[in-house]
């Protein structure tokens, strides 16, 4: 039986990949060891590193002046770099507290400096992203920090806000989704558990001006700089995840780049938003319409019960990963590029067939 | 040819743990997808991830009340992560410097807290560990740090101080390869890409007690305590690496344990080092003899000429990553757990040839 799997993260990623490197694994290239073997300071991983920035550099259209890093730690380190690297004396940071993950990238950002909401999306159960009208900044913000993408509310940002402030993303979720208007960011992250590769890396796009001013007195793994001036070697680099970072953008961009992406990805989404709002309110979405994420999509089964069978439906047929976050219950379809489209047409079926049968 | 590959790190691993690998990666257990898809929470995951740990506890004799963590960052994220939980208002840290991994740890120390040298091995170009009488700490001193082996340098540390601080040990490069006297530790760290297996983890012991008083204050991902309380799965967990490193160390479990290999440790040192000291002045090794370490043996052949055409003697029969490191140059053969004592057999021979031959 084929598996599609729906899991927010780690998730699916192409079964090509995987089989590429299943073959290269034990012998790379003929040099008789394992890449994960060999230095990486040697060329044939020195060749794997190279391609991996060259092509996040393409897929992304990073501009020049962008550094592209891989670091470890996930984006939770991340939460703590940022502040770390960008506050300090008379410089704030403004927050849109959007969700789970904004939340804890705010409570790390307030230990490292001056930090405040923006806007809070509390009131309405996170259950939308803000209008860029919405958003009121101090004077003195050095960045305004949002979460493109929330996978647990199942909301995503469309509206990037310019407030006077450069923007700093958290992209774990739906990095390479779609185009990056770099001109409003001063950095980027994301975990690549998602879109990307296997856990245990995380990419940075960072604007090289605003490495001039980062705070020096910092341990030296926890530097931007240090790690832009090492081209992500300055220590071991997690050349496993890397690798297979790479064979991720090489397949994208063999098969349109990030445009042939967008138009897939909105293609699938809407599949299922469809049936969700076609079902007459069997199924019902939480989350606002002009927020609804196209990488994670929430919805609820009328009643616990009718919940916990729908899940063995799916999962009968090979449909996995569909549990909603254990904080908010409910179903979640993440859809992730790695997803088919077969993928959501089966579950879109069983929406259908389940709901015939229980309605 | 069978390649013997002698790289200081990532290193060698046992090629039965990558072909086991290699033929679960695309559908582990049967699941229908790749364990690095499987979302860390699921129980595939949980299962190889429980197993890492027992096994670690298990090959490590880690007593009950020790932590075991694997993070991501490397050893150098220990660096700052030690210092940032330990030290703190009237605390302060000694650190033993014994070349240029000890260097790194102690100048990230000084940014997070009162850290002092408690012995400097540069008088003696960093050719040997102290001996525990050397070494004077002052009353307040919170823990006193030790590098357990030099990778650069090659020297290794066989007497462990008893100087009136527990002992926090970076052991990136000699972990798994002798017994651990924990009651002389409140925290050891290592690089998991040396014995334990590929880049992207670390592993960390680390006492309960000494959790009670570490810092509070820090962002989520540099909390020991919050690692601890998430069972290293407070945010997700370098996949690929945990599980590799679980495979490494069942392994270990049926090749007998530390035991064994320690004592086949000391039979591949010996017979390097014998080659070294057999060889008249020709081979020399540049490091005082009782602090020889078993893991990195360093040593110089008669000038860069003679050097350069050794290389490439032992790269045409196969004996690779052999090249010193960048910063001392000479030779360098490190001897982790996976070399097999046929690998140092085939390096002596080629000693032997390479000496009747030029000079």
């Amino acid at each position: 039986m084929a598996v599609f799997n729906f899991s927010a993260g780690p998730s699916t990623l192409p079964r090509s990949v995987l089989e590429e490197a299943r073959d290269e694994l034990v012998d790379y290239g003929g040099s008789g060891a394992s890449l994960v073997e060999l230095s990486h300071r040697g060329p044939e991983y020195t060749a794997v590193h190279e391609d991996a920035i060259a092509l996040a550099r393409s897929v992304f259209s990073v501009p020049e002046d962008f550094a592209v890093l891989f670091l470890q730690g996930g984006a939770t380190l991340q939460f703590s770099m940022v502040p770390m690297n960008f506050l300090g004396e008379g410089r704030s940071a403004a927050y849109v507290i959007s969700g789970a993950w904004a939340k804890k990238a705010f409570a790390d950002a307030q230990l490292y400096g001056t930090a405040y909401g923006a806007w809070d999306g509390d009131r309405g159960g996170y259950d939308r992203m803000p209008r860029p009208e919405e958003l009121e900044l101090a004077p003195d913000t050095r960045y305004l920090h949002v979460t493109s993408n929330e996978t647990i509310g199942g909301i995503q940002m469309f509206d990037w806000p310019e407030a006077g402030a450069p923007l700093i993303a958290d992209m774990s979720s739906d990095v390479m989704s779609r185009p990056i208007p770099w001109r409003l960011f001063d950095l980027v992250y994301a975990g690549a558990q998602k879109n990307l590769g296997p856990a245990g890396a995380s990419i940075v796009f960072v604007r090289e001006a605003a490495l001039e001013s980062t705070n020096r007195e910092l341990g030296a793994y926890l530097r931007y700089d240090l790690h832009r001036d090492g081209n992500s070697l300055f220590n071991t680099p997690p050349v496993f995840s890397i690798w297979l970072i790479g064979k991720v953008l090489r397949r994208l961009v063999e098969q349109g780049g990030l445009a042939a992406v967008a138009t897939l990805g909105r293609r699938k989404a809407a599949l299922l938003y469809d049936a969700i709002d076609g079902s007459g309110g069997f199924y019902t979405s939480p989350v606002q319409r002009d927020s609804r994420s196209l990488m994670n999509v929430v919805f609820n089964v009328p009643g616990e019960q009718l919940e916990q069978r729908f899940l063995s439906a799916c999962s009968d047929v090979g449909l996995v990963g569909l549990k909603g976050h254990r904080s908010v219950g409910g179903v979640r379809a993440s859809l992730y590029n790695a997803m088919p489209l077969e993928g959501v047409e089966a579950l879109v079926a069983v929406m259908s067939e389940f709901q015939a049968e229980n309605s």
